[in-house]
């Protein structure tokens, strides 16, 4: 099969690689039915994080399934699933307590810019959609594996609730599927910070019902205006940098809660300043197997449609273009075909 | 009157001071009751808090009712009442949200250790006592106003629920009340981490099921041991230090909650660590304010008993000698008697 493989820093190839097998009778192999680049995948393509040695890239996928190993009796050959980024076996007391993606014997998916896939702990892992859903449907089902799900978890950790208020911090897929998210749940008002018009204009169809364009004590100031001078009851915090980092922390009310979901790259937190702020601080790599079958749902009813944020669609095998793209910020986010 | 001032780090005088008077409409005075010594009175005992000049001491207080501002009329003098360290207007958008410890007018009680006391927002501050207690609830209702409020609140912001599993990080006096809310909250198990054979005597009449001795990480690894190898639902931290909160976090299971109470000196939180833990952190100078009532009438009805923290009473004019029994740790709390 063909793959998308990193070698340095903005150096990705798509090559001939090995069939992925059963390793395991917990796994399964999918046959990929659409994949994409997350804005986390820049990280190592902008060297912010080191690329030891060559690596396949990838942690998003939705597909069909080819075969299962022993165990794996919750899905079967032919149907169309969604997974999570993290794989999880569903029966440890991490995934007992919610916390799927804290699973004892989780693995982080990075195989899945590729025509087929291997997903260890399939058991627990994988959910099938409800019949074979239609290709338009196929985008927002892919959205559901990670941004739409980190965007849910964003709008849980920061406790939105209907009727308050709520601030996301950044306008990548994750911050845009956010906006969905809070909205989902009720809130009133929902600020979106973005400074660029696109992001903007799908904010708000998504539900923003404010952007603020400034950012730094002058974005703070902003909100600031919009909610009666103390802040927002939930900040969704989904960029992972000390800037955003602090922006959300100042944004939230006293005794309001601060979700955050990027990967916080040379993040402190001060403690005395957490403190007397009363802001709840809560965050993480996102609990998406819980709400899979909530967010599949809320898909195939067409309630919702987070594969908006694909603005670019490529055919698999050019998918270093769709790493360009994204890194010189032509796109949000760019879908995959194989 | 007289009262105790701090002239520099291990100088506390008793002196002849002016009685305090209605400033303000909003202001009341009372006669104190009984006031004691804080933990937090040693920072700057023992320097760790710069004394720029002499000040009065003192944020605990239980008293008579003097003398009330024109706009006062929640209480009148005679009346027993119990106000929180945090004085609070009740009205503003952060009192209203359950935060009267962020009242957008509050001001820190600072003068308590005095025989009168003027009270700021006394309006929405003092709460009367049922009737005039007998001095054997004295000391509890004293402990409501700060400690017993302040373990309260590290129980809520660790959330606490029935049947859960609880840690207390430090074991002063609000260490000690954290373990009656914790009890109080319906925890199942209560770990207390102590040292000291008398206060893990008081933790387990309070409520806790367990000592852990041991501290950093093979405290954590104890923890561990105790709680099916994750850790903690709820983590209480009750110290302040960098340290205790290190023991905390690494406490909490995925997705648990760490409260913090001890006001952080040189305490920063790695965002990374914060991130892949799951655990959600919420800390501040505790709501006291808003348990009132209901804390009040545990004590009137006996329910509860945090006035035991005091094991050493001295005459007012003996403050000195109060916070040198602290400072050596010869005592866990000192009450002070008029």
């Amino acid at each position: 099969m063909r793959g998308a493989m990193i070698y340095a820093p903005g150096d990705i190839r798509f090559e001939t690689l090995d069939d992925p097998k059963i390793l395991h009778p917990t796994d399964a192999v999918i046959r990929t039915a659409v994949t994409c680049v997350c804005g986390s995948d820049l990280w190592p393509y902008r060297g912010l994080e080191p690329t030891e040695s060559p690596h396949p890239m990838g942690h998003e996928y939705v597909g069909f399934v080819e075969e299962v190993g022993s165990e794996v009796t919750a899905v079967r050959p032919g149907q169309f699933v969604i997974g999570s980024f993290a794989t999880s076996d569903s029966t440890c007391a991490n995934c007992r307590n919610g916390f799927p993606s804290n699973c004892l014997h989780r693995e982080f998916m990075s195989t899945c810019q590729a025509e087929y896939v291997r997903i260890p702990n399939a058991q627990g892992t994988l959910v099938a959609a409800d019949g074979v859903p239609g290709k338009e449907l196929w985008p927002s089902l892919l959205a559901v594996s990670d941004v739409m799900g980190t965007g849910w978890w964003a709008a849980e950790a920061a406790e939105v609730k209907p009727g308050g208020t709520a601030v996301v911090v950044g306008d990548g897929a994750v911050g845009l599927c956010a906006v969905i998210a809070a909205k989902e749940m009720g809130a009133e008002r929902i600020i979106a910070m973005s400074r660029h018009a696109s992001r903007q204009k799908l904010a708000r169809e998504f539900g923003a019902t404010d952007i603020v364009a400034e950012r730094g004590e002058e974005g703070v100031a902003r909100i600031k205006e919009l909610t009666g001078g103390i802040g927002a009851d939930s900040v969704l915090e989904c960029v992972g940098t000390g800037e955003s980092m602090q922006q959300a922390l100042h944004s939230a009310r006293p005794g309001g809660n601060v979700g955050f979901v990027g990967v916080p790259h040379d993040v402190a937190v001060d403690g005395q300043e957490l403190f007397f702020s009363h802001v709840g601080l809560r965050g993480g790599p996102a609990p998406v197997r819980r709400y899979l079958p909530d967010l599949i749902d809320r898909v195939q009813s067409k309630r919702i449609n987070p594969g908006k944020v694909f603005d670019l669609t490529l055919p698999l095998e050019q998918v270093a273009e769709g790493y360009r793209a994204m890194d010189e910020r032509r796109a949000i986010k760019t879908l995959l075909t194989p």
